[in-house]
């Protein structure tokens, strides 16, 4: 089994006002992952459908009042209808491709404390697995067991790590908008190589890569999640979604510029 | 804590070859339904969002072949994915009407045995009211543990049973495209008359019921989910969703012309 990141970045519109989906993008990647004809997973991100309202509403911020508490449920309300609204647009052209694309909402079962995964249980992805499905999950707001939250919001990668190990994938590909880790920040320093490979033993500049970040967790805490498969003898590999026929040559296991961590 | 079933057929248009929502009646109702301002939950049908795709893929109907089978796992996609956009626009609505109104998907966590809810861990519902937030389900399609099927159809109605039992509601509203429960189909009998109470004795004739029977289930399979509940004190009331003002009425504890089951 494998499971496919489709950053944020690589299907909506990043710096819109209003949540926008990247419909070309989003139709060239569906029809790319179609390649892959065996047992996947799909985690997408939230992209501006997520952190337009996860920002303005300060979804895992501290509460400290009654009003701040109603504006956070208020903030969690709308984060989850409009990732929901991304994540049917994202299954119906998946579904269109020939995938059988399912949804499965993260907030309906997956509850954190102090932001990472506490209760999450996959009994019904395998189920979907099993019965020839493709469970599509996705970065959402989800409620915390810290009283002092009460709500969080759970990035793609966080679900990736998580159902990586318990279903334990052979691999994990993550498709975003760079074309994997750089030596240093490839947009200030023309000197900054590509890493092919990454390990628990390369030295990086986290600081400059922070740069790169998608908004939910950054390039540092990607690495972080993914040397911890690595760790578990589950191979990653970070390519960029905005190159065309970089996650059909993925998923075909052929080879493909990016960086792979093991 | 209450829970309110909105009919699909109140807030679709029934007959349509596509799904349609009614966005009038939507308003309406979303705005009704606003009035109540306690521990809640809304449970909605599917309507013509769900129907076209169910009936046009047999969901529920024996599997005698791979190709079947292969059909059968498209059209539960396609109905998911189509009441997915259904809840969205109905959640969209009630927040906009103040509502903290929040999904929780049914095919990802309900599994059925037989048509009927086997697996519903309603934890965290519990969390979500207890929270402050409006959890509302939908009809969906699910995984069914019946070999021979493999898939079901559940309505809204025995989502509504089953979490009336399990969350020990404290009463249930319907409101669908009917006044209530009729000795005779008025639609044929002009003498047919509107019963205000039903209990366990009343004698029904469930032929001409059948008639005014949204397409899940139908009203004798309604009347009957709803004895059931009575028999276990949980007083249920059928009004007609069409008429304006009765769903305020019936939140706010107010007469409403209708059916009590108790």
């Amino acid at each position: 089994m494998i499971i496919i990141k489709l950053g944020g970045s690589a299907l909506t519109v990043k710096d819109a006002s209003t949540p926008t989906l990247d419909e070309e993008n989003l139709d060239r990647i569906a029809s790319e992952v179609s390649y892959y004809n065996d047992d996947m997973i799909i985690v997408h991100g939230a992209g501006s459908y997520g952190h337009i309202y996860a920002d303005e509403y300060k979804i895992g911020d501290v509460i400290t009042n009654a009003n701040e508490h109603l504006r956070r449920i208020e903030g969690v309300c709308k984060t989850q209808t409009s990732v929901q609204q991304l994540n049917h647009d994202i299954c119906q052209k998946l579904q269109q491709k020939g995938i059988p694309a399912i949804t499965i909402k993260p907030s309906s079962f997956i509850v954190t404390n102090q932001k990472r995964i506490a209760v999450c249980d996959t009994t019904i992805i395998k189920q979907y697995l099993e019965n020839g499905f493709v469970p599509v999950l996705y970065g959402d707001a989800v409620l915390d067991m810290d009283e002092d939250i009460k709500f969080a919001i759970i990035s793609g990668d966080q679900i990736i790590t998580y159902l990586a190990y318990d279903l334990k994938a052979d691999r994990v590909i993550l498709a975003s908008d760079v074309d994997g880790i750089y030596t240093d920040n490839p947009k200030t320093n023309p000197e900054a190589k590509l890493i092919d490979e990454v390990t628990q033993d390369t030295q990086l500049n986290t600081t400059s890569n922070e740069n790169m970040a998608d908004v939910t967790g950054g390039m540092n805490g990607k690495i972080q999640e993914l040397l911890k498969l690595a760790e578990n003898n589950i191979q990653s590999q970070i390519i960029n979604a905005q190159t065309p026929g970089n996650i059909q040559k993925a998923v075909s296991g052929q080879n493909v510029k990016g960086t792979i961590i093991k």
